[in-house]
């Protein structure tokens, strides 16, 4: 597949994040206005809600697009989602005979700012990346028993708080915590010393299921990916998650990228998930390509200093793609909703610059980064931005996701002195 | 604490769970009338949309009960709960002078069919029964590793799945799930053969919180209690929960009861924690009773056989009240909202007749049961109705909470093979 034009002369370059192969799906303000939809293009943003006022877009008797989500369009189902980008496409298209009604209703990206695109239902987040699995396990457990026993017959996954979903932009406050040091005789409450990313995918459930569903079902109800940042403190988790799981230390904050990159953008990358190690179950074999081939990275920033790129990996890292997740997040009958949300887990590759935490990338606080500032970090300083970025490169045309950024400030003092 | 006498006969008797003095919130359906709010009062429910209609009840310039939940009465905060409170009681009580406004909108509990009384923004499990821990652990790790090292520090808890709540009444499909038993060399997915209830109580949130807050503003910000059945499928949580937690395991489904019972009904049953066996630190400590002393039963009935009480316990056992859950729930300045869902985690008692579930009372399947109809049980057969009940004990008066009850169902056939 090659470059798509648009009448946008912006979309129409090479390296641009949002050509008219791509169309992701936002939630802005602009002027004033409260906070609404609209679709990137170029360096613009198509307001969908006036094309929609204005009868450009037809596609339910209800108004779809004048809210702060795109939750009721993901809710209509695949037929609907591809009617929209076909209408959206041939309003955008460098051959539009409608671009003198669509032109008025573009805003610059420059002067809009972006809101969560859509309504968290709940979020899970899965703990499928292989690399990042052998890294934590020998880092935890030794080599020999680095990987749980089921870890390669199912996704490990647990249940994250979605109220915790944040836009990227976001800045991020340092959580309090009781943790245990290993100096520590007694637990102690204090600010996270070791605070942390996570590098991921967050595949986004379109339609709904109430019970169990196949792999092919599950990858069918899923509508677009965005970048996600999973923060943890990782001193906070040492101390809780033994013997249900994480819990506070991934409770502060999720950050995920502004546009919904749909399913249908990234149609052209997808790509299989790595040889199996062993044999999965019927209910969780691959049956198609379902992964995709996006290149990751992680750029970190002190407060004033240079940006540095710590760590570049890609999504085809997975071991399970967001569609096996999904099934296996409904063996149990469990009900999936519009705007469930699926952090894939942290991807890292085979190489040490391939990781995507700072817990792997510093060896546990062992092998301190030198950042091109000169400055050395183990964990998140105060004042640091943390930036992931995402795009699929294809032939003459890359599709992009907008950063997903967030820096971290200094922990608020004693929260519980006001009582 | 003695009676309130009310107008509604029914309410006044000496054992009945709904007299004036509890005046607990559900949502129904009668006549053919989509769901929405009422309150029960004896034998009858008070239709509070109708009232609210015709102008006896006016809090709000927005309608807050013409709805399928009690979410926006919820949001409105304590002053808008007690102005509630107090006029329900006015209107109800045996001397009020608008019985005849009144009592054209009472329906009987027995024409009426219940649905979920709220909309559950999030649900959260925790694990902080000092006997249920003790157990459990006692038969995973020996009695003296029983308890994990942070048990004594925090209540442990991990986010469950708020799509997965369900009314009281709703019959419960036996999950599959994949699980490896003690003689399987591979794991194999299969129907659940250990599937149990957990005895629990529910705290809700109210008031909405954005940041750490203390175990003071905590109880402040609970809204009321439910009766609580987390479903637990123990094949599949023991192959599935190292080292993240419980996932599809509780994922099928969490039943409730039907009828939101107001912190304010249980004030005069408030209690202290059992003593400290390791000093808490200081955002954790109790600073006033704010557990209840709610007595709590089990009851197993076989299809067409002969029902057995087979435990019997109190709320009061817990070690960490509701209010000290949600203070370590915001630590990490984890959002909390209007309709999130606590549970208490499984409430034992030191008795073995107290245990409440069935993985205790048969000590992982070696102690099987013997029901009043003769039948032995281990864990829940297919047919099996299991019922909750709960209720506080005045002077001359009950607190009652409704029953929770759910009736498990054979499992589907082979749900992959549609494919």
């Amino acid at each position: 597949m090659t470059l798509s034009k648009s009448w946008v002369d912006s979309a129409n370059g090479a390296t641009h994040p949002f050509p008219l192969n791509n169309l992701p799906y936002g939630v802005f303000s602009a002027d004033g206005a409260e906070p609404h939809c609209g679709v990137a293009i170029g360096d613009m943003i198509l307001d969908v809600t006036e094309a929609e006022a204005e009868g450009l877009i037809e596609l339910s008797d209800e108004p779809l697009f004048d809210l702060p989500f795109w939750n009721p369009l993901m809710e209509e189902g695949p037929a609907v989602w591809a009617a929209l980008r076909d209408r959206l496409t041939a309003l955008l298209a460098e051959e539009s005979e409608e671009r003198g009604k669509v032109e008025p209703l573009l805003v610059a990206q420059a002067d809009a700012d972006m809101h969560m695109p859509f309504a968290v239902s709940e979020y899970t987040d899965f703990y499928a990346g292989r690399h990042h699995a052998q890294n934590v396990g020998t880092m935890f457990r030794g080599p020999e028993n680095a990987l749980p026993p089921n870890w390669l017959h199912i996704p490990i996954g647990y249940n994250g708080r979605a109220s915790s979903v944040v836009v990227s932009g976001t800045d991020i406050r340092r959580p309090w915590g009781q943790l245990k040091g290993p100096n520590d005789d007694t637990p102690r409450f204090a600010p996270s010393q070791r605070f942390d990313i996570e590098l991921e995918m967050g595949a986004i459930v379109g339609t709904p299921s109430d019970g169990p569903i196949s792999v092919q079902e599950a990858d069918d109800n899923i509508f677009g990916y965005v970048l996600l940042n999973d923060w943890s403190a990782r001193d906070i988790q040492a101390w809780e998650y033994q013997p249900l799981g994480p819990f506070q230390a991934k409770a502060t904050a999720t950050s995920i990228s502004p546009w919904i990159v749909t399913k249908a953008a990234l149609e052209p990358f997808r790509c299989d998930t790595p040889t199996r190690e062993v044999e999965l179950l019927d209910h969780l074999k691959d049956v198609g390509p379902m992964l995709y081939d996006i290149d990751l990275s992680v750029i970190m920033t002190p407060e004033g200093k240079a940006a540095t790129t710590i760590a570049r990996t890609n999504y085809n890292e997975m071991y399970y793609s967001a569609a096996q997740q999904l099934a296996h997040h409904t063996t149990s009958g469990c009900p999936m909703n519009t705007g469930d949300l699926l952090g894939s887990g942290t991807i890292s590759g085979p190489e040490k610059h391939n990781r995507g935490s700072l817990l792997e990338l510093s060896w546990g606080g062992k092998e301190p980064l030198t950042l091109d500032s000169g400055e050395t970090r183990s964990f998140i300083n105060d004042g640091d931005t943390l930036v992931l970025t995402g795009e699929a490169k294809g032939d003459g045309f890359v599709i992009g996701f907008g950063d997903c950024t967030g820096k971290v400030l200094a922990a608020l003092d004693t929260p519980y002195q006001r009582n």
